[in-house]
């Protein structure tokens, strides 16, 4: 097998589009999956995504583009995926060539309903593909903001570490800079993690809550955050690296966040499904928040926040009042 | 020795009318001691503080007003001092009477120039007042939220952790929830830290830098404090509590952040005096910034962050240049 040999990118939406710019700014050519053939013929026509980041322009001569996902498998050696993770299998199930001898690069930062496994975990154990020749994009990476060539951070993270490196070399250019690391795990949780967090200080938000307790509701994530991925993979970690807390600040803090905004309506009294239908966007947290509840009925490990956060989203709780129960729990 | 005793407010700015605020919320009658009689005038007609957060009103039957630094103290049990840093010297050097029978509490979060000593050690060397009588004010605070009575976590940290308790008490109520610790200086230091590290984020705003790099900044500059704050003060500490993280987030993150401000206008290209004449208000990270660096001497810790804008607002070094060199370092 080739690394990276040709790149696929894997999806239409925003994360896709701005994963599409890193890569051919060193790659001369890409191939380009996306469902819906009328997207494409659109992007042909008027030279960028016509969906998403539409400042963005594209080379077409540098790019072929594929409405039929096993062609695109066919004719690629390392296969980006950047589509929402609930949608991810409804794409998968139109495979009839193996992904096996495939290098995959999942850029989802989510949970795979209704398995509820992170990305990887799905990945070997239905798509059957090598631990080895998975690898992840974590850190603190608003697509918006790559569009504007502002400078990013994301860290490359596969068992085999020099994996890690290739595709690291892939994404470093003028406005990345890609570190690597070995603990997939980790990155991985701490990216569904920090979407619940942000989904926690958007209710906040929403319920005029204020930047002091902002600063106390953060940093109390990042302890629980610690305490949830140490109880799941016991390695050496520093929790404060931008793989981990950085993902967590951009996400909290940033107004590009799809979770935190999701929040605040929520705070402010949006129902779940109002919300959801108003932000046309899948807040990933809302999924995650479920699988990081049912992975942590065999851990035990004191998630107020959370607990919190499922409470409002899927036990109907009132947000004003688990806020004020979280309250006295955060210190 | 009366703890609380008395309590007395040392200061007529932002941050000693949120605390007058606070106490009188438990207390009955406190004092309050302001250098310019006009002010304490002003204050008494209109029955709020003229110049800062004038939205707070006072019940003057509760308060006795001194512009006489000594009859203040004659008077007082316990004094909280809230003056900028630079200015306690002179504001001490008009004592006549002795501070050390009395409880300090400094919720000054700075250095005195031009010993640049921390507080607690300026006034254990030069006041002569022992350090288990002296408490300090930490955490993430800005005044203006306490003024709007939204929800803050403030550290009270002592040597002596029963007398920090007591402090916790008096502070304790709808709107703050008070913790204990017994490491002044680590949390003195953060505060001190946190400033300069906001006034990085500044710089990089200021640049147009995003949010994915402000996240990469931070967490790095959580890195870079624990590593200052340890080989200073070797004890065992969560640098991710609010006393410590939680106080750099709002500095870094928050619109009221003062440092924040004076950073982004540097970024911007305002020189260090066209800033700080603009702004009218002291960023106590000037003043910091220069007492770590040589501190720094003495123990020779890797503080690429610290060091960069030392270099900016000290060496009259580029904003711009500075920060391209930091980034290559930042990961």
């Amino acid at each position: 097998m080739k690394i990276p040999g040709k790149i696929a990118i894997f999806g239409g939406g925003t994360w896709a589009t701005a994963l599409a710019k890193i890569v051919l700014t060193r790659e001369t050519h890409i191939n380009w999956y996306m469902r819906r053939p009328d997207q494409i013929e659109d992007f042909i026509k008027v030279g960028h995504n016509p969906s998403y980041l539409s400042n963005v322009p594209f080379n077409l001569d540098r790019i072929t583009f594929y409405s039929d996902i096993n062609e695109m498998v066919k004719n690629s050696d390392t296969i980006i995926l950047a589509v929402p993770s609930p949608f991810l299998k409804s794409h998968l199930d139109k495979l009839t060539v193996s992904l096996k001898d495939k290098f995959i690069i999942s850029a989802i930062k989510g949970i795979i309903p209704p398995e509820n496994l992170v990305v990887t975990d799905y990945l070997a154990q239905y798509q059957g593909i090598p631990v080895e020749n998975i690898a992840i994009v974590g850190g603190p990476c608003h697509a918006e903001e790559i569009a504007l060539e502002r400078l990013t951070y994301p860290t490359i993270a596969c068992p085999d570490r020099s994996k890690a490196a290739v595709v690291a070399d892939v994404f470093n250019n003028r406005f990345v800079k890609a570190s690597t690391s070995v603990d997939v795990i980790g990155i991985e949780l701490a990216a569904v993690l920090k979407n619940v967090y942000a989904i926690a200080a958007g209710v906040c938000h929403g319920l005029k809550y204020g930047d002091n307790f902002q600063a106390v509701l953060v940093s109390n994530a990042v302890s629980e955050m610690e305490r949830f991925v140490k109880a799941v993979s016991p390695i050496n970690r520093n929790i404060n690296e931008s793989a981990y807390m950085g993902d967590l600040l951009v996400t909290c803090y940033s107004s590009f966040s799809r979770n935190r905004t999701f929040g605040s309506m929520i705070g402010k009294g949006y129902s779940v499904k109002a919300a959801q239908i108003e932000m046309e966007m899948i807040a990933e947290g809302y999924y995650g928040v479920k699988c990081i509840m049912e992975m942590n009925e065999s851990y035990n490990v004191d998630m107020p926040i959370a607990d919190t956060v499922y409470n409002i989203l899927y036990e109907k709780a009132p947000a004003r009042a688990e806020i004020k129960r979280l309250r006295e729990i955060l210190k």
